[in-house]
């Protein structure tokens, strides 16, 4: 029997009180729960996360560069900031999780807090509307915001791999390069990164080693937010 | 001396006034022609273009799953539907371009054409609000959202690469298997591709060859969007 979630304490966590809480209970519902789950949510609530931290960043940063605004986004945006947003709520507390998923860990059930962020924006767009998602999403991210600046601390893939690895107590990636190509002032590098616990390798090729590792360790990131 | 261009006329077509023309001539101004170019609001666009189709396709179709919904969104906002819009809109009589970009043809082109679109869309974001640029995005979208359904035509990665290829009437991408690793019920599959004037070549790495040709495709795709 599924305990009784204490979903008011949550609204107000969140800072919203939901008119149909059936909106909420569908944002919270995994899709390994119930035929109603979240993903349709999901797929709203990252549009609606994406278009209110840009506007932000463009008015914040009158003189940032695309290539900066983006990085900055994408900074904001991501999985591993958005489960700690989903930590800061204790929204584990408060899924809905089929018997598989209950005692899922790790990577998996990191993404499943991400994903459940996106599907609450979602839900309290549809509920209310724009300009209400816009006031609360600011407000969750007030301190992101103020902290983050355009050109530095944009971490670069290997090192955040690196982190994630290491905040899991796993062992580090293991980057091998399986060829190089051409003659000595232009060469291809390419270099499989592997990852325990992840039966997929991932290659990257580039005209230097270290840029190898990058796309290779870029593509686990992206294997690992699956 | 550069031509004047008639925006006036411009803003006919596109079925919106600007307040501030500024807007308008730094959305159709590329960064090879001046300093205030479009890619900070080409920047704001794409999110803006992203949330109002979530929520049109959201709401169209109620049954859709995300899978369906992220792929039917992907088809709408990429690079090759923006850039038949800006034909649609003639926008190539419109931009301001340095001289070295003035001259140039192909996907070069195209990629310019379709960031000019979401930089106008950012552009109208600014001068008016989001309310104006989903009545005026669902007009430029109408015949688009009205053909488009979950699960058909969503064309793979091979077929889009071939057709974009041929519409330049270049020779069609070259596959190469280059590695087969493992045992015959395990196998992996390293596919390298090249196409005719792109002096990298993309791998793809799958459990079938098929697969793996995909995955290159798709990343020879990427590298034409930039």
């Amino acid at each position: 029997m599924e305990p009784i979630k204490n979903l008011p304490r949550l609204c107000r966590t969140l800072g919203y009180e939901f008119s149909n809480m059936d909106l909420l209970t569908q944002a919270l519902t995994h899709r390994s729960a119930a035929n109603k789950h979240n993903e349709r949510l999901e797929f709203l609530g990252d549009s609606i996360l994406s278009i209110v931290i840009s506007d932000a960043l463009y008015h914040q940063f009158p003189k940032a560069t695309e290539g900066d605004l983006s990085r900055m986004r994408a900074t904001l945006v991501r999985g591993d900031t958005l489960t700690l947003i989903a930590k800061e709520f204790k929204l584990g507390d408060y899924l809905y999780l089929g018997p598989g998923e209950l005692k899922s860990g790790g990577f998996r059930r990191e993404s499943i807090l991400a994903d459940a962020v996106e599907a609450i924006i979602g839900a309290i767009y549809l509920d209310a509307n724009l300009d209400v998602c816009r006031d609360l999403l600011l407000n969750w991210y007030q301190a992101r915001l103020q902290e983050i600046k355009p050109g530095i601390s944009q971490k670069d893939p290997k090192t955040l791999l690196q982190e994630h690895l290491q905040g899991f107590k796993k062992p580090l990636p293991d980057y091998q390069v399986i060829n190089i190509e051409g003659e000595a002032h232009d060469q291809t590098f390419t270099v499989e990164c592997r990852v325990d616990g992840l039966s997929q390798s991932t290659i990257g090729v580039a005209s230097s080693r270290r840029k190898a590792e990058q796309l290779a360790a870029a593509q686990v990131l992206e294997l690992l937010k699956k």
